[in-house]
C-alpha cells in the first residue's frame, strides 16, 4: 500500500493557522509524525483564496517539508500556478494531486504534467459532475489514462482516485465505488487505485470503523493507494491486515515484520 | 448478520472445567454474556471422548442454556447421538452444526436432519479432504444443498460454511475462501453463508486485526452468518460497519441504531 499522508492541508484549522503564522515547527512536527507513522508521500495543500497566496504557501510548505523528511511530496492544488510552483521545487519523484476530466481543470494542468517527472492522481470528476456507478468510473478512467499517456506517463505512474462519497447520503455508494475499483483493476492491472476514502464515513458515528471496513473491502479489490491520515491509531495495521487476507502480502511478511517493529499496536 | 456465539465449546478450557464440575453458574454467565453481546444463537458443544459422556453433556448444556436465555441453541457435535439428544431438547428453531460431505459423517446425520425442524450448517469437507479453491467449494455446496433439500430443508434454512483455513499456512487461502463466498452467493442467493472464521488468523500476531479484515471482505461478498465470539471487543461493531459499506444495511439504520444503543463502543 502506498500511503499519502493527508494532514498538511489548509482546510484543517491547525494547518491554516500554521500557514498564517508561518509556524515552521508545527509543519515539521506534522510532517515527521506522518513519515514516522508510515507515509510514503507527504501531501501538501496550501489553499488560500487571496491572490497569489496559495503559490507562496506552496513554496514555503514544500521547502520546509523537504528539509524535514526524505519522503517526496504530493503537490495538492486546484490552482495551476501553485501546482507548477510545488512541482518545480519538489525533489525525487513527487505526486501531482490531482487532475480531473473537468475541462477548465484539465486544460491548464496537462502541460504541467508533461513538464514534470512525477506520478499523477487522476480524479474521476468530469464536466458531467461526480461519477455515480461502475461504468462511468471505468469510462472516465480510460479517458484520463489516454490523456496521461499522451503526456508521457507510464501505467505505473498513474493513480486513479475513484471518488469516495458519503454513505450517509447514498447507502449504495460504497458498493459502487468498490465494484468500480475491481473493474478498473481488472482492466488496467498496472495502474494504481486509491484516494481520500475517509469521506465515505462523513455523517456517520464512529467513522473509523466505517473507514477501516471500507479499506479492507477496497484493498481486496485492488486499491493500493491511500490518501489518509497515517497517524490515526490502527489505520496502518488495518491496511496491513487487509492485505494479508486479500493475498497481497507474500508469506504475510509485511504484516509479521510490522509486528516485530511494534507497528501493529 | 446472524451471529452464532461460539464460546460454549468443550475445547475451551474453562468450558471443559465447567462441564466436569457441572458448574451451572459459569455456563449461565457465558450464555448471557453472548446473548447480551448480540448472539442470535448459542452454540453448544460438549465434546468428550468418554463413552456416553457427550450425550450427557449436551443434555445438561441445552437444558441449562435454554433456562437462561430465549436465544435458540446451535447444536454442535460430530457425534450423531449427541446431535440427536441436543435437537430433541431444543426449543424454537435450532441450528444443526454441522453436516459435511464426509460419508461416515453424512450418513448418520441426514436422518436426524430430516426428523427435526432446524437450520443446518453444511461444512464443505468431503472424503477428498478440505476444499482448496473456488470450484471445489461451489461443487460441494451444490452436493450438500441437494442432500439438504431431499431432507425437506428450504434454501433459507441452509448455512454453508466455506471452511476458513489459516493464512499462516497458505497466504492465498483468504482470497480463495472469499471468492468462493462470492460464487456461492451468486449461485444460491437465498442460502446463508458463514462459519467459524477466526481460524484464518491462527499463527499470526494481532489476530483480531486479521479477523476483522476478513469479516469485512467476506461480508461484502455475501457472508451473513458468523460463528464467532460476540464478546470480543469491537467485533459486532466491525460487522455492522462492514455491512454499511457493503450496502447491506438499508439507510445505515442498523449501524446508527447500534450507536444509539451504545453498541459501537
Amino acid at each position: 500500500m502506498i500511503i499519502i499522508g493527508e494532514k498538511i492541508n489548509a482546510t484543517r484549522k491547525s494547518i491554516a493557522a500554521a500557514l498564517e503564522a508561518r509556524d515552521e515547527q508545527h509543519i515539521i512536527k506534522i510532517t515527521r509524525q506522518q513519515a514516522d507513522a508510515g507515509a510514503d508521500y507527504i501531501d501538501v495543500n496550501g489553499g488560500d483564496p487571496r491572490e497569489g497566496q496559495e503559490v507562496r504557501n506552496m513554496e514555503w510548505l514544500v521547502n520546509l517539508i523537504q528539509a524535514s523528511t526524505d519522503r517526496p511530496v504530493s503537490v495538492d492544488s486546484a490552482d495551476p500556478r501553485a501546482m507548477e510552483a510545488g512541482l518545480s521545487l519538489a525533489k525525487g519523484k513527487p505526486v501531482m494531486n490531482s487532475i480531473s476530466l473537468e475541462s477548465e481543470h484539465l486544460k491548464p494542468l496537462l502541460p504541467i504534467l508533461e513538464k514534470h517527472e512525477c506520478m499523477v492522481v487522476g480524479l474521476l470528476m468530469s464536466d458531467d459532475g461526480a461519477p455515480t456507478g461502475v461504468d462511468d468510473r471505468v469510462e472516465r478512467t480510460a479517458a484520463l489514462i489516454e490523456k496521461f499517456q499522451a503526456c508521457g506517463r507510464k501505467m505505473e505512474d498513474i493513480i486513479i482516485d475513484p471518488c469516495f462519497f458519503p454513505l450517509s447520503a447514498d447507502p449504495d455508494c460504497g458498493r459502487a465505488v468498490i465494484e468500480a475499483i475491481a473493474a478498473i483493476h481488472r482492466a488496467w492491472p498496472d495502474v494504481h487505485i486509491g484516494g481520500g476514502c475517509s469521506n465515505i464515513s462523513y455523517g456517520l458515528p464512529k467513522r473509523k470503523l466505517v473507514n477501516f471496513a471500507l479499506l479492507s473491502q477496497a484493498i481486496f479489490h485492488g486499491m493500493d493507494v491511500g490518501i489518509i491520515d497515517p497517524c490515526t491509531p490502527g489505520i496502518i495495521a488495518a491496511t496491513l491486515a487487509a492485505e494479508v487476507v486479500a493475498g497481497r502480502d507474500d508469506f504475510c511478511m509485511n504484516y509479521v515484520t510490522a509486528e516485530h517493529e511494534g507497528k501493529l499496536s
